[in-house]
């Protein structure tokens, strides 16, 4: 029985598969073969285009020649595809798909639905198309209950959350289908469905409420995704009675293994667990004298026997440090409490970085983390949900950004994206908004994300493109230049207009929307800038500063080391230098400050009116949304504007080079 | 029958009124004459001093020597006394306390308790006592439901209302009459009992939900204390269904008669309504192109036929100013709103000013509006809850500040106390504390405000001998040598280890606590220092400035506006200065910052070890809670000052004379 196609509620966006994006699909005849829970899908989603544009499919035919397109499993050694991959052929007027597990298949149908007309013209040699990475994971950092500050999904900007509403499952599970099946176009196979940081209600997930976890599962295994759950170190405790949660303690052992066995009754291919532990007031090993190799292999002892997985972050740091305590660096805390376990962390055991060794900043470099545990296996981290690069009001597409970090060799000779053998996560920006996203633009950095982690090596551009094709399937061609002239150096305009050359933060305190440039200056969460009359910057030098730069391999340790040689977009990441500094671009440090934060703003100014431009070329709604969106993105960059650039005005008490107006 | 004592619960400290505070007149024979139901509150007082000290209290007898004291209603010119004055002699070995109304019978017993021994030896010539202001009144910003950002209590730091939990009244009326009895021995007479900031279930107060104030007032009403009403000036609309709340519609003036006399026939004795109109989001007649004063007379016409009284407060500007825009200064704008007023208000409407043109911060100039409308009744509203001056963590007894700006004569010659006709209101710091302030010597905030609000030119270092000897009433000298040594300068320990020289804020943006230089320095909030490399302050004088020290009559006007003339603590509050500006004092204004914080946090050491030595000579709960909070003031002024001398460092470049450690 093919399943039917999940519908959106009225007034809901398509996202990147609006009807439109099926035409070339749903006007063939197209013979579908094989079984299983996943090839109903691909049938229903075949189905619903042919109802659509007048095709037809069939099931389970002879190929003759009398179909356009044919999806089916087998033949094609299933050893070199795996479960995920799929060939992609076009001869004698057929397009042939062949895959040997039912998502390879879903996977398929999707790249011809991404190709549409080009995958019924002229002959295509046969391509095999397998994802570089097994796990491309979603974290949702989703709360059950509403938090009293972080409110229903933390660092959440679209809404509420897609799975939980005042302290239950919601239930709307077509909703759920509909965002399974989006992920699942764009490549991701796992979602963790709450927040890392595990309050008590959320706590209970694990145990006497893994029913309404269940139901999730089933609502997106259909779509070939898998589902993990975060958990609390201190489970055993709270939730179990024990007297502790030491990982070595024989009844916290077998606590976990019979709570594990129950999450697995109820959903056999359940994923693993996600744990934050002594992150942040997370309940950790640390309490127990214990390592967090020995506590993670506590948890991955307990799935093993059921196959699943343990992501264990390695976001790790003093965050009660006190600001007058220059030595302290939270840039080096994941290296100096990780690197020492390598090669104790069992092989079920994922441990999860973060792309840089602060957070999620618009400018970092990449975690040095990465690269210097070559016996255990790495997930790395991104953040799609815009934390600090403008929470989905301001335009930031990252996929520029995320590729520079993929492509980016810390020190092996390999990239980021080679290193990342536990898979590419991401904290997605999706909920409840009718366009998923919040800032409909945003659906892009979703998208890009799960291509990315397919591909790591995936050209971003090319990404966009893809986007906009299934995005915009009807626009004409100004849609798609307006669209790379208003994405493609977004996340530079973010850089620009907000804190300067790697210093990140700067950030309203909280919240972190908006410019606040000491708000966490005096703080004891490891942000500072240590702006003075004289200069600026943070010295993570090994020479003079907090030896940061030292945790590098060749060629970066020795690069960053220096103000000579360290690339201007980080400068003040790794150097205190004075305003008077001179870039490798030849401006100084502080008329570089003014430049970007000015013309930051033009680019904003610029990129709304080509959105303006494109009104009456897409869809009404979107594109008042997105104006919307504009005013207030325009306004805030403004508002950092004026605010760094008279911060460091009144600090340095250097003019403009060109005599604008400062404050 | 005589009224019983409210009985505390279980836990809750007597704050100044523990039983040893009646020794004196609990041993004693005692004649009460009268009737009436204050005279009942009376006898109840006398008749549980009596029972714990041996004493015995008779009723309406002729006095005839046999009675140590008479405390009686009568025959001593009620004309002169009116309904809260009495007079006290001793004469022959009896002590006789006559009032004509029975709030002075209750004062006058008060009076003789806090005498003690001494109301009871030797000969005293006739005193006459009378309150200096008619109303002494307490705004509670207490909200019925939690508000999501403020709270059961805005501003609150002594946990919960009194009043209301979780949307409802507590209902837990002994409580409450004792928190009356407290108020009544300091002489408070009214009491408004919900936030001026009136959300939506608070609106409903005044209609449907008025039973709940009016067991409030049943409680408070045997202590002589009225009740008043926080009311939304768009409750027209909100509750009543009505197109508009303009001031001069008559079915809006029909309104507010109709709901006003229902409110009268749930509370006879009610107080009146108390207004925050266009200020900080709160609905107002501006709405309307109606003034302030058509919109206070609208409540004043509705109130009249009943004796009420509106509170209209003068708190009204600009909260999203443009901190670009140097000339529009906050402190302005009270007088600017409502000095064109003056002679416009009703006789029963009260214009109600912040002592300060700013907001209850350590140091103000005193706002010149209070002077500068004679034909007008104006109360002055101060703030014991300690928004800006520790929050009840930190020890500042407000006594001297008030003090100071109650001697204060704006401009006609006339003190602040004599000008505030309308009344002295503060908004309290009490809660459901078991201290009832969260700080225990917070206490003496609440008691001090009672007595300078009947005796605005009382010496409050005499009111702080009163509330030790009530409060402590068996404790050897040195605890009253310690309290005063600890109390005494701890507002301008506060002030030295804060924003320096009347500058202001500079604290965490939203809850107040805790210092931020910057974090108001680029808000909408018209909050500003001006901080650069040269030199900090804001320049209000008229002839370069804001225009703001015009406002002052002489001597005042021509004192603020140089910097040569005005008085070093208010000197940044009206100019921006060098920091090598030298002070009066001989300093420079960067020195100066720099060594008042190390003094600050020295004092605060200091004050912290008196306390220490006074363990076993006072209460274990309240030594115990003193020294507990002691240890996050001493935590809070060392931060307070490492950050502060930082960022002035890190700004001016300029050494600290004295070469102490700064970061």
């Amino acid at each position: 029985m093919p399943l039917p196609v999940p519908v959106l509620p009225e007034g809901v966006d398509p996202a990147w598969l609006p009807p439109g994006a099926f035409r070339a699909v749903g006007g063939r005849r197209t013979l579908i073969r094989g079984s299983g829970p996943l090839v109903e899908t691909v049938h229903g989603e075949v189905a619903q285009a042919c109802r659509r544009f007048g095709g037809r499919v069939v099931r389970d035919a002879v190929p003759d020649g009398a179909y356009d397109l044919v999806l089916g499993l087998g033949a094609d050694g299933p050893d070199l595809l795996g479960e995920e991959g799929f060939t992609c052929a076009r001869e004698g007027g057929t397009t042939t798909v062949t895959a040997s597990g039912g998502r390879g298949l879903l996977y398929g149908l999707f790249h011809v639905v991404r190709l549409g007309e080009a995958a019924f013209t002229g002959e295509r040699p046969r391509e095999t198309h397998r994802p570089a990475l097994a796990l491309r994971m979603l974290d949702h950092w989703d709360n059950v209950a509403v938090h009293p500050v972080m409110g229903q999904v933390e660092r959440g900007y679209a809404g509420g959350s897609l799975f939980w509403r005042d302290g239950r499952a919601r239930g709307e599970l077509d909703r759920v289908r509909a965002y399974g099946r989006l992920l699942a176009a764009c490549g991701i196979n796992a979602v963790s469905v709450n927040n890392v940081n595990v309050h008590a209600a959320e706590a209970r997930l694990l145990t006497d409420r893994i029913g309404e976890v269940a139901d999730i599962a089933g609502a997106l295994r259909p779509y070939g995704i898998r589902t993990h759950l975060s958990v609390s170190f201190a489970a055993p405790v709270t939730l179990g009675g024990l007297p502790t949660a030491d990982p070595l303690d024989g009844a916290v052992r077998a606590w976990w293994a019979g709570a594990t066995r129950r999450v697995y009754e109820a959903i056999p291919d359940f994923g693993g667990y996600v744990v934050k532990a002594d992150s942040e007031g997370q309940p950790g090993p640390f309490a127990y004298g214990r390592s967090h190799a020995e506590g993670a292999n506590l948890l991955a002892a307990a799935l093993e026997p059921f196959g699943g997985t343990v992501h264990w972050r390695a976001f790790v740091y003093d965050h009660r440090q006190d600001w007058r305590d220059r030595t302290t660096d939270r840039a080096r805390a994941a290296y100096d409490h990780f690197v020492p376990l390598d090669g104790e962390f069992a092989a079920n055991a994922v441990l999860q970085v973060k792309h840089g060794p602060m957070d999620f900043q618009v400018r970092e470099p990449v975690s040095p983390l990465i690269g210097a545990m070559p016996r255990t296996r790495l997930a790395v981290e991104l953040q799609a949900t815009q934390e600090y690069t403008g929470q989905q009001r301001h335009v930031c597409w990252l996929g520029p950004m995320w590729s520079e970090v993929l492509r980016f060799p810390p020190e092996l000779g390999l990239s980021v994206g080679e290193l990342a053998r536990g898979g590419l996560v991401a904290v997605p920006n999706a909920g409840d908004d009718p366009f998923w996203t919040g800032h409909p633009l945003a659906q892009a950095n979703l998208y890009t994300f799960g291509r990315l982690a397919w591909r790591p090596d995936a050209e971003p551009r090319a990404v966009l493109d893809e986007w906009i094709g299934l995005s915009f399937p009807d626009a004409p061609p100004q849609v798609a230049e307006g669209l790379h002239a208003v994405l493609d150096g977004s996340w530079r305009t973010y850089e620009k207009y907000t804190a300067p050359l790697g210093v990140g933060f700067m950030v309203q305190p909280g919240h972190h929307y908006g410019p606040s440039v000491d708000g966490y200056e005096y703080s004891p969460w490891g942000t500072y800038h240590f702006a003075d009359r004289d200069g600026l910057g943070v010295d993570r030098s090994v020479k003079s500063g907090t030896g940061f730069a030292g945790q590098y391999g060749k060629p970066w340790a020795e690069l960053y080391e220096s103000p000579d040689t360290c690339p201007d977009e980080l400068l003040l990441f790794f150097h205190h230098v004075p305003y008077g500094h001179v870039l490798k671009s030849g401006k100084t440090v502080i008329q570089h400050i003014y430049d970007a934060h000015f013309e930051g703003v033009e680019e904003v100014e610029e990129a709304r009116s080509v959105w303006a431009s494109l009104a009456g070329l897409v869809d009404p709604a979107r594109h008042a949304r997105v104006a919307e969106r504009y005013e207030e993105q325009l306004r805030g960059a403004r508002e950092w504007r004026d605010q760094v650039n008279s911060y460091f005005f009144r600090k340095s008490g250097v003019p403009d080079g060109r005599g604008r107006r400062i404050y």
